[in-house]
């Protein structure tokens, strides 16, 4: 029996992951959609796109219903050989490019894109060594070298540093540290000593005690650690301590790594690097 | 002085990344392309966005050049008020919407977008276990609960495997361990005797002698270990056991970190989970 809710194909001469994610935007749109989607990247040969074609056009024999194809092909052949495929297509370059080319006042070229290869060395290398930085600094691990940091997190065990300082590390090359918040702060009502002269560049996460104590019972159920009035004490004193400090800090319970980054970055001030 | 270069605005009511890589797929496209690029995220309310719009137009008086803007704003009202502004707007959501409903014969909705929010807790739950999973897995550093793994790279120090790991496990859920290879496996000609087991999860990355002496340099100066020399003969020794044990390899040399991830995950035939 055909499957009649159809397939919606990603294709790219790249790695599509620009793509995916303006397609995953775009389908928030829709809440009733149900297309199975395929990803076909690194199509760069024409012989790669006949087969692309083949297996577009197999889909909507079997489904029943045309596919929707999603395209950032570069170059003009590719672009014209996957036009030839039963499907409905959208050409990302074909729809912007010529009135961005006006907007711009200069025309277009037609090379393949280079916006996810490893482009500029330099940006690469960055990226890698804020990646080491943030390994290097994770949990207060090292003091020594922690003013090359671009930020520092701060909070309780298990709010989310490691991950954040990972993510801005790995895509925008910020040397992000981090730094535990520990009963012994809590108990003396102060910042950890080594982070006072770096108060500029301190921002503090916080999350619900709900959320803290299951993520928590994960790792060690039952204990003291996770118990509810545990990750409740611990968090009302951190935020005790950034209100005191007047340190900025975000919620990070129901937002997602992606979003704390750039509003950490927006607040902080730090720019983003590629 | 008139800055003639112009600015391009990127307008989102969330974290704006979707058209962040947009915008820089679309301008690999234009190579004279001088113009300062702002990022305006978390525009949710018509107070922010009526100062982005005077933010754009004091940017298009002192340019003296018609501004571009990039807009994923999703409400109605929002993009009424956007579209004010003395500028040129791309708007993604009016751009394929409209032809989009008719490709997929269901209306769209007019909510925002949750692509980079939190959504799921149990995808967010998922990227976060798997980073923790990477940090655990790193260089060898644990041999319990390998068989969990996704896949496990294996390649000579500082060949790009834990950056590449950790990138899997943040966008993409993947659970990717990561193993070295050693002067001992070189002198035996063997794989690391812990990892026969997991022959099907192995993934190889390779990587010039070049550009591995210059890595190696950086982290330690004048060293055997970084010597041309050895670089050259550790990667020999690495590709000959890849290819004797048929493990499926990669070089890195010229590739970003994302190309790696996706090419890997697609070779060794491990899903993309969101």
């Amino acid at each position: 029996m055909a499957n009649s809710s159809g397939t919606l194909f990603i294709i790219s001469d790249r790695t599509g992951i620009t793509l995916e994610h303006l397609v995953r935007t775009l389908v928030t749109q829709f809440d009733e959609l149900r297309r199975e989607r395929v990803v076909l990247p690194f199509l760069d040969t024409p012989v790669k796109i006949a087969a692309a074609v083949r297996e577009i056009d197999a889909a909507g024999q079997e489904d029943g219903v045309l596919p929707v194809v999603f395209s950032s092909l570069v170059e003009e052949a590719s672009r014209a050989l996957l036009q030839t495929a039963n499907a409905r297509v959208f050409d990302i370059f074909e729809t912007f490019l010529p009135s961005l080319s006006d907007a711009f006042g200069m025309p277009y070229v037609g090379h393949i894109g280079r916006s996810h290869g490893i482009g500029d060395p330099g940006k690469y290398d960055r990226r890698v060594a804020a990646v080491n930085f943030a390994l290097n600094f994770d949990d207060g691990a090292r003091l020594r070298g922690l003013g090359d940091a671009d930020l520092i997190l701060i909070g309780v065990s298990r709010s989310g540093k490691t991950p954040t300082c990972l993510y801005l590390a790995m895509q925008y090359a910020v040397r992000a540290a981090n730094f535990p918040l520990t009963e012994d702060d809590f108990l003396l009502g102060k910042l950890p000593g080594p982070l006072l002269e770096y108060r500029s560049s301190l921002f503090g996460l916080t999350i619900s005690a709900d959320r803290l104590h299951r993520i928590r019972e994960e790792r060690r159920p039952g204990s003291d650690y996770a118990s509810p009035g545990q990750c409740r004490k611990e968090i009302a004193a951190a935020e005790d301590l950034f209100q005191g400090h007047a340190i900025p800090y975000i919620d990070s319970t129901t937002v997602s790594i992606e979003e704390l980054a750039i509003e950490i970055m927006q607040r902080v001030g730090v720019s983003r690097h590629y």
